[in-house]
């Protein structure tokens, strides 16, 4: 039995539970984003504005995903919103049979989101349907504007992209056109979003597209 | 057969090889860093700045790994130094064998300082050994200063610290004093540089420090 099988059949059992995740968020009438990108590209921070932009509109639920520490949990807290920690103690991607034990520990009547804040890496948890509509990555103006050609796999399989801290542009070395050019290459379908958390240039947008998501869904 | 004991034996393999590649560094002399860190943290700029700055005094060669492309074997190339390709075809961390492999191609002839240039993922490096006498990992202040306590073990597998994009710091949400005692809080033994690659603060100081290792070793 070599190393691939095994792989194969984790990644099948994932898929299996992925899809009763599934049965579970259509059920409840969820829309359910899964938000992946680099450690620090601004996943937390985009989620709080959110929270911040969307309050009293449309109720959101949390499931954090983190190798260690609930600091993430405790940042969102404060918006007053129901959240579940998971801490993969060394994994380097969210499951969908941690996502199904996390919805066990979770009220989410009323919700009309759940965002599942992933991991911070760009590679491993690309691979891992949790049983969302869909995958949001961000990229960082910080991290330059090749990352979607040298990790095309999460590029291909989101379908939001969020280009955040654009209030950093004038700063780093990161041409946002070709930026754009390299995702859209790599996915032609991609829906992108320029955000800056500081100027919350982009947030209202991007609120915007998910209300109309929500509403779509009901 | 459990996947833990799949991965155990994965491991296990790997550590073999790493062992034989640390024999290999040790009869050419080489002094050889493992460079780890997210996406975009700086990996190649810090090493262009370090190539340029070794210039003439040490001879350095280089190994990128890469989930796909060879955007940074180019950057590196025009320094006229040796470097090979590693593309992982989706993989998230580099292995002890590829490295191996790598090492067939490469004329190691005159060579005092081996740079790996690991896949940009803040959490599989951590665990794989290349054979190498120690990690560096890279964090860039606009990934914030919570880091280290979410991805204990790069920082506590580590041997050096560059926090990177010192240039930023007035415009971004990082308290380096902070990130430095979450990273010693993990680490004790940590040694810490601070480095812009726009401003070149650090660089020197940096590349001291490898000239007076490589000069221990030879």
């Amino acid at each position: 039995m070599s190393v691939i099988t095994i792989e194969r059949k984790v990644l099948q059992k994932n898929d299996e539970i992925a899809t009763q995740n599934r049965e579970i968020f259509t059920k409840k009438g969820l829309f359910v984003i899964n938000v992946v990108s680099s450690p620090g590209s601004g996943k937390t921070s985009i989620l709080e504005k959110t929270l911040e932009h969307l309050k009293g509109k449309i109720k959101i639920a949390v499931i954090e995903g983190d190798v260690q520490t609930d600091i993430d949990t405790k940042r969102v807290e404060r918006y007053g919103v129901p959240v579940v920690q998971i801490v993969t103690n060394g994994g380097c991607h969210l499951e969908a049979k941690l996502v199904k034990d996390a919805l066990d520990n979770m009220s989410l009547d009323d919700v009309n989101i759940l965002v599942i804040e992933n991991v911070g890496n760009l590679v491993c948890p690309a691979g891992y349907d949790l049983g969302e509509n869909m995958k949001v990555v961000i990229v960082s103006t910080t991290e330059g504007d090749d990352k979607p050609l040298k990790y095309p796999k999460m590029f291909r399989n989101a379908s939001v992209l969020i280009i955040n801290k654009t209030d950093l542009l004038s700063y780093v070395d990161c041409n946002i056109e070709e930026l754009k050019k390299n995702a859209l290459q790599i996915n032609p379908s991609l829906k992108i979003f320029e955000t800056s958390c500081t100027s919350v240039e982009g947030i209202p947008e991007w609120c915007q597209w998910l209300e109309r998501n929500v509403s779509e869904k009901i």
